[in-house]
């Protein structure tokens, strides 16, 4: 008996070195693939520099539809197709245009955009008093009395001592996303926005904005102002608390659109019914060219397939690619497919989103049970010579986390996020600032995470 | 018996806690200064901007000297001075200039740059057969039939399979370094390398090479051209292997002039003779401005002894910073500071460099005993929160090196590498490619580390 406990033991470890020396081969090559003969940047270049930024509902974003399914359809894979999906048409309209005027005649220009969902304001624009606040907590101190009539300026600055460029985002984005709602309330009749961007710099960021359930007639616009702009403008008020801030914009939003998720997939040899999602969004906004938010992930999740197919290796769950529509300024596109997964009772077990720029891969962020937070775990040592070392709990993606529940396990791509949010909606989120190796590199670490789920399952939950 | 141990257990573990809560607690406030008050960008801004690339022997270097030292003066530390070392002066001249001719006056123009210490061509240039090769190695396979006459192509590229860029930068720099030595012992009458990059792009990268012991008069002409120069190069040989090739520089080496070494210290308050080196280089190629190589080293250095003190931290052991001259082309400040060192006896404990770029710091590499490895290895978890996971052993950097003995640990900053050697020797050196947060997260965790071997001192080995 002791004899066969040895004999089996020795099986067994040499199964389990085996296994891992197959592991490390497989990784390896397809971070050689990826480092020579990727397409990623290439793919990237095109939708940058071709085709350009694509807000949901524009001639762009239709152009990046049938630019990406074009690709996709090249790559000999089991099947291709679009999903249609209803999406907002948001227009920014000519460029806007905004001034501080401390004594009547005497303007500074500032550097302001719409934030995506505005209102505009009147033909003539706004001229107004202007008060600067450190977060919407702050409205409430002030009270309606001192806000009625007046423009607010929120200035709260994203944090810097947070190591995570991502978390001091969060810490600020609601004044972008709910200022204006909750400005409203207190009679404000517009609000400017300090740009979410680290960096001391003359460009606005625009991004989300929304109304909720603000009815029509007292929509106030709302516009980001560089973070130059805002330090000069605090410090101007600061001289001048009368100043008048003067600003004009004319967006518009029209009927919603058709427009169309992305899809394609190869088919598993085995468990075809369990279905893996790679993705990221194809909308972008219409300042810059969307290279990195999210160009970047939509070509390297397409990169997922071609490294998988290119390195032989034959998948046996389904694995599927899905360039989402609208995440920017609706999520549209996640949640058709979502519903669309539920009323077909599609078995998705992996969801995995790059979403975080084109930058230096660090690790993973997942959203899962205990049980499978340690399966990746188990995994850490494949990708250390890789120079991936963060794997931590934490939300997947915007998109594949609506896919949520008991089973799946979710995961995001954790690239450096240092830079990521100098170009985050910006005029400058252009190709020249994504370096090819460091978009490779993501996309072999998301291929290699996604070989390692389909050849050993997602582990059962207890 | 069994309660004193118990007691011993319990005081011995709430030290350790305490002390554990002290140093997160210390860390935590050299990153909030480093992140918020920092000034090694506004210092590499003038550095970079005000004086530029800072070749040994070249007024910008005496500028940079005299600048860095003013800095150090204004700290209100211990002891600042400058060490006088002698170093070669080597000068460019006017650009170079290049063509291949593949019939007679058919020429297109190819970006070179001379390689720093070659000889200048006849003044009206060389103009040669050229022979492509793959690495020195192949010299000898060809033999002086093949060469003699001839210009030597050297065009082994940088392997992109490898994710740290240095490993690929080794494989390679051969090439450039001894290059002209070598194809002179068979006859070549000039090189031409590939520049060391791993994009394509149209800048030459220059550095340093060597002669050796070759006679004067058989010293070769060495350039390096751009990476797409050198596959134009490659692609026009492969249709015409009679191309000639004609390049042309003026640069020459003057007499060897004075310069210094940049240092400043804080005292150690309980152990002033263990000393305890932070330093980059203060020389650059003459190209770009130097930013990355390696003024962000310099800055990051000097940030290390304001962050100490800023942070009310008193160095038990003496801090010193040391601004390397010279280490681009001859090291002669790194050798006369060893050299300096073991005359006066002096006790260098600890020696940290940065000299690797301003980039996202991963990590750090080690060369020390085993048992300094563990020591350091037991901090790890205090550098997790801020994303620095590489703890490795290796090389620390060319000046520190040089100060290796059996009691010293030697340690180099690793930042993230992909972008370095698209900027390393080139024009594009420049103070726009470095992101502020990535330069201050450098400095705090050289300052971080600097701190732990401070106040825990370096164990001592078996």
């Amino acid at each position: 008996m002791r004899f066969l406990i040895i004999i089996f033991f020795i099986l067994f470890t040499a199964h389990q070195g085996n296994s891992q020396f197959e592991d490390e081969k497989q990784i390896k090559a397809i971070y050689d693939l990826a480092l020579t003969k990727g397409k990623s940047y290439d793919w990237l270049n095109y939708l940058s520099n071709q085709i350009g930024g694509r807000l949901s509902g524009t001639v762009q974003a239709q152009q990046a539809v049938e630019y990406t399914k074009s690709l996709l359809d090249s790559m000999g894979i089991d099947r291709v197709w679009l999903q249609p999906v209803m999406v907002p048409k948001w227009v920014r309209g000519t460029p806007e245009f905004a001034y501080v005027e401390t004594t009547p005649g005497l303007t500074t220009n500032l550097p302001i955009c719409a934030l995506g969902g505005s209102v505009a304001t009147p033909l003539g624009g706004i001229k107004a008093n202007i008060i600067e606040v450190n977060g919407i907590e702050e409205l409430a101190t002030l009270g309606a009395e001192k806000i009625t009539g007046k423009i607010v300026f929120y200035n709260r600055p994203m944090d810097p001592t947070l190591i995570s460029t991502f978390e001091a985002y969060s810490g600020c984005v609601d004044q972008r996303y709910s200022g204006a709602k909750e400005a409203a309330k207190f009679g404000a009749i517009g609000v400017i926005v300090r740009s979410m961007n680290l960096r001391l710099d003359d460009l606005p960021h625009t991004g989300a904005m929304d109304y909720g359930n603000t009815v029509a007639s007292k929509r106030i616009p709302a516009a980001a102002i560089s973070t130059k702009g805002a330090e000069f403008l605090s410090a101007t008020l600061k001289l001048s608390p009368n100043a008048k801030f003067y600003f004009k914009q004319n967006c518009k939003i029209f009927d919603d659109v058709e427009s169309f998720n992305v899809i394609g997939e190869i088919r598993g040899s085995k468990y075809p019914d369990e279905i893996m999602v790679i993705g990221g969004h194809l909308d972008s906004w219409d300042l810059g060219d969307g290279s990195h938010d999210d160009g970047a992930g939509c070509v390297q999740s397409m990169e997922v397939l071609r490294l998988l197919k290119a390195s032989g290796y034959k998948p046996q769950r389904t694995i599927r690619v899905v360039l989402f529509m609208n995440e920017e300024n609706g999520l549209r596109g996640g949640r058709k497919y979502a519903e669309v997964a539920k009323d077909k009772k599609e078995n998705h077990v992996f969801a995995l989103e790059s979403d975080a720029g084109g930058f230096t891969p660090r690790g993973f962020s997942f959203d899962c049970t205990d049980a499978h937070f340690e399966q990746v775990n188990n995994w850490r040592h494949l990708f250390e010579p890789y120079l991936i070392h963060l794997f931590v709990r934490g939300g997947s993606g915007a998109d594949v986390g609506l896919l949520k529940d008991d089973g799946i396990v979710l995961a995001g791509l954790r690239p450096d996020s240092q830079r990521y949010f100098a170009h985050h909606h910006a005029e400058n989120d252009t190709f020249e600032h994504v370096n090819k190796r460091e978009l490779e590199l993501g996309a072999a670490a998301m291929t290699s995470l996604v070989y390692l789920f389909d050849k050993y399952g997602i582990v059962k939950s207890p």
